[in-house]
């Protein structure tokens, strides 16, 4: 039996990492290594020097080209799904080339898989595939979200309340109608922006775990326009950005 | 100038602790360890064993008693205040008597200090009252969210989809109303047992990254007796339980 592991590397700290990812990177016979067209050299430059430190001597690196997300004529979800079935078959044809029976390959999953990150359902579909049989384990690692809470030092949650974590375009449904606290992740389009209520509170962080880190934290009616200011900013310089917030209501606040 | 950190030591697998975390545990010039009148000596013993094995030879160990959050005649939000200001006055304390201008202290806390811990917050009222100085910085470690999904090899969230942490007794509330994908915490009373829909998928897990660790999924019509049996058995014979588990609706599980 072949097997792959889903290991979570945190979000760019060396140091986020577990004993047991460190242990994972170091067991693995193949490690399979997605390349983007990398506007975001630095997280490759991550994963590879993990790799070079962590890594078992013998250990085999295959590269692989992400294809990109058909975006053109389907719906979201549609056009999610298609990319899934074409990656499905990439990592089919890499497992059947590149790690023979008993042999162990790894995936090195940003921050944590359990969090937007496709890799365990991409492999559920090249398990229904039927032509190549393997085991999985899922390793954890230091989300984004954690590192957000850690830098700003506040828990997510109010005394005994529940936290949404939503994708920036589910915002404007749930915030602040059904969830008085909000953690928003993958926001390409500044969704704070349509939150109303100044009084909202906001705790801000780009590029958490890298040298790059910026947080910023306050009421939304004092630091909006810092923080569109920041995010060009730092997006002309570095070329890209990745971003995380938390949002809480003035009520939910004063109640944590 | 004192400092405090505050670090997240996974959830009982000495394995899932960070090089971030042990090097702080090394670090620390004394820990502060609260004892619980401790029904739970397995986990007294998991942070032992993680001083043992990675604090510095000359710390000081400081144990310190938790008192009982008092629930007679005082709401939950009232009682949980009054608890806070309590443990405040006891740390409080502690940094007077034990640690001196320029120390380094320690917490250890379950899983991750984002997350249902009142650390951070009880942390902040210590400084509010202002009599001793000190600086905080926090640590993420692994929470038990995170295990239960690597365990079930599993992503909490649909595609494109919020997800919802709860503490058990708000669930009634949310699910499947206004919360389509939730993690339920802090559940003594089985609030599953109160969902109508047999379709609804659980993912269950207990004592995740301990030993007796336990874990059953399925449809709640086909696994919802057994889950009970589980709790009920692993009780009986461990003297406590702590679990968590993750509901989605039928509709949101065939969109994930
Ligand atoms: C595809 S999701 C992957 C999340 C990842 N699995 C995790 O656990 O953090 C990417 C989103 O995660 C957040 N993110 C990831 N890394 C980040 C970082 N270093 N700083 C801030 N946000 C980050 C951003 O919201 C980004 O849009
Ligand atoms: C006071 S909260 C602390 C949560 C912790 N900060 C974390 O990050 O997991 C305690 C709740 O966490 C969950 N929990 C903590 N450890 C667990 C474990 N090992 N297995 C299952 N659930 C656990 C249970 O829902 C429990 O009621």
């Amino acid at each position: 039996m072949r097997r792959i592991l889903v290991i979570g590397i945190g979000t760019g700290h060396p140091d986020h990492l577990t004993l047991e990812a460190i242990r994972a990177i170091g067991d693995a016979d193949v490690i399979f290594v997605p390349t983007k067209g990398e506007d975001k050299a630095e997280l490759a430059d991550v994963r590879r020097s993990m790799i070079a430190r962590h890594g078992a001597a013998g250990a085999r690196l295959v590269d692989f080209a992400v294809p990109r997300r058909q975006t053109d004529g389907v719906g979201y979800r549609q056009g999610v799904d298609l990319w899934h079935a074409e990656i499905a078959d990439i990592h089919e044809g890499l497992f059947l080339d590149h790690l023979a029976e008993g042999e162990v390959g790894a995936f090195l999953v940003w921050g944590d898989p359990m969090l937007y990150d496709s890799t365990i359902r991409i492999l559920e579909r090249v398990r229904d595939g039927g032509r190549v049989a393997f085991e999985v384990s899922v390793l954890p690692g230091i989300t984004s979200m954690q590192l957000l809470a850690a830098r700003h030092r506040i828990p997510i949650n109010g005394i005994g309340q529940p936290v949404t974590i939503t994708p920036g375009r589910r915002l404007s449904e749930i915030f602040p109608q059904t969830a008085q606290a909000v953690v928003v992740m993958l926001d390409g389009e500044e969704a704070f922006l349509a939150v109303e209520d100044p009084e909202t509170e906001i705790f801000w962080g780009a590029y958490l775990g890298l040298p790059q880190e910026i947080t910023i934290a306050g009421r939304l009616g004092a630091v909006r326009e810092a923080i569109v200011a920041a995010r060009a900013a730092a997006r002309a310089r570095h070329g890209w950005i990745m971003d995380i917030y938390l949002l809480r209501t003035p009520a939910s606040s004063s109640a944590a």
